[in-house]
Parts: C-alpha cells; structure tokens; sequence
C-alpha cells in the first residue's frame, strides 16, 4: 500500500488517510473480506500515529467500506456503500473519538483504560440463569411496559440494599433507569436550565462533562485530592459564585480511584448546608466495596444528596439498568420525564437484576469480583512502583489507578502502547475542558495481561 | 367503610378520599393483606366517580398505603409508610391520570382503551425461545454496551426491512433507540429548541404532546381526517406561520385508526418542499400491514422525512427496542446525545430482536397477529354498527378504531364502562390541549371480552 499524506495540506491528515485507503479499496478492486494492515502496521509504514490511523479505519467502519471482526482486524466490507462524501466527513466528525471504546471493531487491542470489568470476570452462569428464568416465569415480564417509577420488586430490592448501606429511602423515592447516565440525563434536564453553573470533580467522569456541555451548564471544576474534592478551591467557588449542585463520586472515584473521608465528606456537606447546594452523588462503584465506606447519602439528614447508581459495572453493562433516589416530589418530577422521554425501562432487564438481588446470586458475584479486584488492585500497585510510575494515589480498592510516566507525554504513551497492542484512554478524557496531561487511567483488571505488562515495564523506565 | 366527603370543600374529591382512606386504615388498625373495597363497590356506596377512586387508589399505592395484586385488587400494604403527608400528595400529583394504564395494580379492569395487545396473543415461545438462545450465545450480548448506532447486525436486519419497504437506507442512517418515545426525545432535543412551532395531528400521540410541552416547543393542530392530514388547514398554517416540522402516523394513525391516501402523501411532500419542512413520520404500527401502504419515507426522495419505528406494539414493549432513520449527519449527531444521555441502548435486547428478525420468527408472529387483528377490526367493525355506535372512519386494519356514542359524553360512559369492569381511555387524551370529548379509542383485540361486549352493547343504546 502507498499512500500520500501531505502534511502541509489543509486537509487534516485524518481526513487525507480516510480518504487514501478508500480511493485505494476502490482502485485496488479489493475483494469483500479482503485484510488491511493492522494498525501497528499502517502507522508505521506511513509514520503517522496510531490515533489517526484508528480515526480513519472508525470513519470507513461507520461509512460501509470496512468491517471490523471480532479480535482479528479490518476488512473490506461486503458491499460498498454509495453514499456522497459529505455524509462520509459528517460521520467520522460526530461519532469519534469520545466513542472509541464502545465502537465495535478494536478487539484485537487491549483497552488497558477502559471503563468495565472483562466478561470473563462476569457472572456469564448466573446472568444466564437469571435471563433464562424470567423467559419461562410471568408473561408480563417478557411484554409488558414497566410503570413510571420502575418494577416494585426490583425497588423494593433496590431498598434494602441502600438499608445496608444506611440510606433511608423507600421504594417511593427510588426510581429506575437506563443506567446511571441517564440519571444524571433525568437530573440535568429537570434541576437545570442553559446557563446555569455547576460545580464538577476535575478530573472527573467525561461523558457527565459531555452531558453538562450538551444541556449548556457552565462547569466549576474543584480539583480531585486524594481525600476527596479539594474544600480550599471549593470554598472559594461557592463563595464567587451560586452554583446549583455538585457531582461527585464518593467512592473509587473515576478516574483517580481515590474515596471520600469522614472529615472532607462532614465538611462538604455543612458547606452545602451553608450554601443551599444540592450534591449529585454518583455511587456507580459502591458494590466493588464491603463494609463501612464513606458516602454522602449516608450521613445527609437534609435529603439535600441525590444519590446515584448502576449495575453496569458490577453485573452487566447491556442490561441498562440503574436507579437514583431523590425526595420524593422530585423523584415524581423525574419519573414523570423518564416516561415522556421513552416510556419508561425495560420491564424484562429490571425483572432480571430484580430477581439476582433476591436470589442472592447477585451478591454471590459481586463478592467474587471484590476477591479479584482486590488481588488485581494490590499486585499492580508493586508493580507500578517497581516499574518506575508515579501513582497518584493508592486507592484502596475499586477498577481504577491514576498514574503517569516520568519524562512521558501522552504522545509518547500511545505510541509505546499501540506497539504492545494496547489501546490507552488519554487523560484529556477525563479533563472538564479537554485538556492535555500526562495522567493515565489504569482498569486494574487488565493489567496483568502480557501485552500490558510489557507496555507498563517500557514506559516506567527512563527513555 | 363510612367515608365524609364533603363536595363543597376546596380540597380536591380525590385528595378528601385518599386522605379518609388513609386515616380509615390507620384507625380500623387493619391487618396487613387486608382487602379494600372494589373500585366499583367504593364508587356506587359514596356517589363518586370512577376516576376518582382510582386516582386515590394509585395514591396510596404510591404512598406505600396499599398494595396492588395481580389481577385482583387493592390491599393493606405489609408495611406503613412514615412518610410526611407533604410528599404523598407531590407522589399523587406527578405520576397520575396519563400513566393510569402503566400503572401496576389495575389488572382487574379490562383495559379496552390501552395502545398494546393482550399478552396472550404475543409470540411468547418465539420471544423466550430467542432471549434463552442470546443467553448461551455470545457473553459479549449479555454484558457489552453497544455501540452509538446500535448493535451493527440488528441495523443490518434493519436495513433489509427498510428494503421491503421501498425506503433506501443503509445501516449507517439507522440508529437504535429505547422505543419510539426515546427516538422522538432525541429528534425533539436535536432539531427544536424552546419556543419553535411545529405541526402536530389532531387527535393525535398524547406522549409527544406531552415531550413537546416539556421542551417548551408551540404545537399546531392540523385536524386528522379519514385521509390523512388536513391539507387546507395545514396549506392555511404554512401559510401563517413558519413550523420546524410535522409529526404523523402516515399508517393506522393512533388514535383515529386511519390511512394516509397516496393523493394527500403527494401534496403533503409537495408543500413540504415548498415550505422547507421537515416530516417526522413514527411508522410504530407498520408491521401491521403486509403489502403496499402509503408512506412519506418511501416516496420522499430528498431526505425531509425522517423515519421511525418500534417493536413495542409487535413483538414486546418490556425489551425497549426502537429505531430511526434520518440523513446521515443528523444521524451522527442524534447518536452522539444518545450516548451523553444514556451511553446506548441494551445490546442484549437489540441481540433477541435481531435474532428474532434473521430467523424469521418476528415475521411469522406479526402474519398470526394481522391475521388476528383483522379478524378482530372486521367482527368488532360490524358490532358498533348493530349497536348503534359511530366510527370516525372504518380502519383497514392495525388495533384502533375511534368512536362515539350518539348522545353519550365522557363521564356517563367511563361510569357505563366501569360498571362492566372496562377501564376507558378519554378522548382528552389525544388532544393537543387536552380537550374533552365524546371520542374514544377501542383496542379491536380487547374487544371481544364479555365485559368490553356488555359495555358496547349498553352504551351504544339509547339512554
């Protein structure tokens, strides 16, 4: 393959790449199933990064000319699309980078920086068993429409659960949801309007910034320290200006893994107090703790903590289940939209969560998990320090390690990372503006694969 | 059970009910799993609608007070809420009248106004046959989120429907959705902003009335005729005033069950030229019909319709599995705010129905259901007629008929209804505004149930 890419053109070389490999399928008169280079491969041989080779396989993914196959590559598609190129560029622009891990196609890297568990860490036997059950139980679980505030049995589950975690919520202020991003979708829509200023954990969770800058809500970002958000900034914030709320995430914070003290979480909710501030916590890790933890619902008297979670992380992320609690006239307000907005959850995935909690199996799984994570977490966290990375702080359990490389961009990073077959999530993702930084996001479940292994040794030594 | 209710009170019927109920268990110190009076028996012993003691019911079931059982009635919940009266009434206000029907617990009354078929007459094996094959398939399917689009082999069955239907759109104009509600919410939230007017069907969806009321967009009403549309009407609102777009069930329009004729779908596509207007056409009874139906998607060459549709009427309404078509770049952006507002839809539930529609277990259960409705719409067609009711239009087909009473309103109908164990629909709630009316909405497959039978029969005679 010979492509020109000029790099003093206008055209970002993105676009000339996308561009080059299409007119050469098309010249090439290449076969349906025909292979490409893998992306290691391509960059090299064209000496461009390994991002930009990734964008344009994902633009002729998502315009027809390529397939993407599970684990072994790129190949050109069946048939070829007719589509005019304006709708080409108009893809690759919208559906990108943000997106790049859900995108199916880049199975043959490890996504050392991504967001959830490996399936082989999840409950397949009992999921199975669970989905197979409500098949042969209630029709109405298969058919039905779910009522606007979920399935009671799921929220009568739902609220013992949160009795074990000392948050008094009947099952009249909970309420169900596609997943715990559709929460704070619910929240944003309901608690505020275009202009309105909100405080944010920076760094902090991308898609809530992604949501705040689709609704037009300014973003206050109160620094991350290893106790918690950084109450000196905080003060100062609140003392300028009249922010609505805050998000936050109490425990194993994504993505520093760092969790909330007793003393930061007092404070935090006296200056709320103080400053008539509603707290949005978002608690989508809680299950991958035992025991006491820190957490905002708990110790808030005032029902000023709107409190969110998800079995995304812990069960299963294609269900879309998860579920807020808020007072109860706002948990109606929030019913009311989730109806007007898609008629409500799925009744048959809520019956199957519904009924893990009730077996037990679901905590069976979840118990495993923490085993495993905890395993994962502590052997890691010597190896990072004996392979030379510098770890922001030692989280003391959950998915996530923030670290960097002395000396190293995230350029440099990626680059070493795509070599071992590594697919990296860039701190920038997780920056409320988008800023670059050297910091990483390490799922701590993948690192003991040989391919990160061999990338985490390289890049914390000195080059 | 010895109830004051007092009509002259400025506290609302309902409210003076729930709160007697309430305080009646309280003091009676009844008994967990104790039975209330039936709707009807409360009814009749205290003079009050219907509607009324429904309305308190679902309050006190949402406050906890009661509980609701399958099939049949209401009952003393196992345990008190302590909640302060304050948020029992905020419940009341926000999750009534309109989400009645999604409501569990009013399983004894035959919901002859409800917009889904009898369980009883879904593919159950084919579903549950589907659902137990995905649990032993790919874990990928049990656990994965799925990409923006939607899971790539359910668009491509997509893409082959769409093929039938003469609308050309390949995989990369499709975008999954959780129903069809959730596809309006994106395009609302994508094209319209507070303020916009756009033209809406009347009678017409009380859901999107509801989603355009909750964005602040202005609806104007083009009257639904036997053919479609009002034409001179919406040429006089063209004319007048600068609409986004129009919203229209081109086929088996809810709640009139009528047709768009090819005559009225040209001019429509004419005017819409003219006037740079944009059609959202909701196609969610399609596959109600076999064979040549007019529709806008099809004959529309430009790219001014958008297109969408659901498998919530056909095959289930608990797995939320929708879909849209639209040009490609608005397709981009509708799958980006899907993503920021609830990272995806299930790919478990989009594997079962693609599956469903590759095996070709979808297509034979829809041919049993037209068959099945058309049986239905043909017998019950004939009844109105012998018992002396008017049809707005006689529908060729799908699940509505929209009718009256000579000489009957609302109010004496739903107690006629009741009285029989029939739960009505008003015709209210298809208006843009809410207004009253004599019309209802018949669903043909409740129709033939002895109490839907009784109630026709009675309320189609003179009084």
């Amino acid at each position: 393959m010979n492509l020109h890419l000029d790099r003093l053109s206008p055209t970002p070389l993105v676009q000339q790449l996308t561009d080059q490999l299409q007119a050469w399928i098309e010249h090439q008169r290449l076969r349906p199933g025909a292979r490409l280079p893998s992306i290691r491969t391509l960059a090299k041989t064209h000496a461009v990064s390994p991002s930009c080779v990734i964008e344009a396989y994902d633009r002729l993914v998502a315009s027809g000319w390529l397939d993407a196959r599970h684990g072994t590559g790129f190949f050109v598609a069946e048939r070829k699309p007719a589509l005019p190129d304006a709708e080409q560029e108009a893809w690759g622009e919208a559906v990108d980078g943000s997106w790049r891990q859900f995108r199916e196609g880049f199975d043959e890297l490890l996504k050392l920086g991504c967001g959830w568990l490996p399936n082989a860490w999840r409950a397949t036997d009992e999921l199975a068993l669970a989905v197979r059950q409500v098949s042969r139980g209630n029709p109405a679980d298969l058919f039905d429409y779910a009522p606007p505030l979920g399935l009671a049995s799921l929220r009568q589950q739902l609220h013992k659960r949160l009795e074990r975690l000392d948050i008094p919520a009947g099952p009249e202020r909970i309420l169900t949801t596609h997943g715990a991003s559709h929460a704070l979708d619910l929240l944003v829509r309901t608690l505020l309007r275009p202009g309105d200023t909100v405080l944010v954990e920076n760094p902090g969770y991308y898609n809530l910034f992604n949501l705040l800058r689709a609704h037009q809500v300014h973003m206050l970002p109160v620094p991350r320290t290893a106790n918690g958000p950084d109450l000196h900034a905080l003060e100062r914030l609140l003392a300028e200006h009249r922010p609505r709320c805050l998000f936050i995430n109490s425990l194993y914070h994504n993505p520093t893994g760092t969790s909330l003290t007793p003393k930061v979480a007092y404070r935090l909710l006296e200056l709320a107090r103080e400053h008539d501030l509603r707290i949005i916590e978002d608690d989508i890790y809680a299950d991958f703790q035992e025991g006491p933890a820190t957490r905002l619902a708990t110790l808030d008297s005032e029902q000023r903590v709107i409190y969110l979670a998800s079995f995304s992380k812990t069960l299963s992320s294609a269900l879309r289940v998860g579920y807020l609690v808020a007072d109860a006239p706002l948990t109606a307000r929030l019913a009311e939209l989730k109806m007007v907005s898609s008629i409500g959850t799925s009744r048959f995935a809520e019956q199957v969560v519904g009924q893990m909690l009730a077996n037990g199996s679901y905590r069976k799984s979840v118990q495993r998990l923490r085993v495993r994570l905890a395993q994962h977490m502590a052997k890691l966290l010597g190896q990072l320090e004996g392979f030379g990375w510098e770890v922001f702080c030692e989280p003391y359990g959950g998915m996530f390690v923030w670290v960097r490389a002395p000396g190293r961009d995230f350029a440099s990073l990626e680059r070493l990372a795509l070599a071992h077959g590594v697919l990296l999530t860039p701190g920038s993702a997780f920056d409320y503006q988008g800023a670059a930084n050297e910091w990483l996001r390490i799922n701590v479940a993948y690192a003991q694969d040989v391919r990160a292994q061999a990338f985490l040794r390289e890049g914390g030594s000195p080059q």
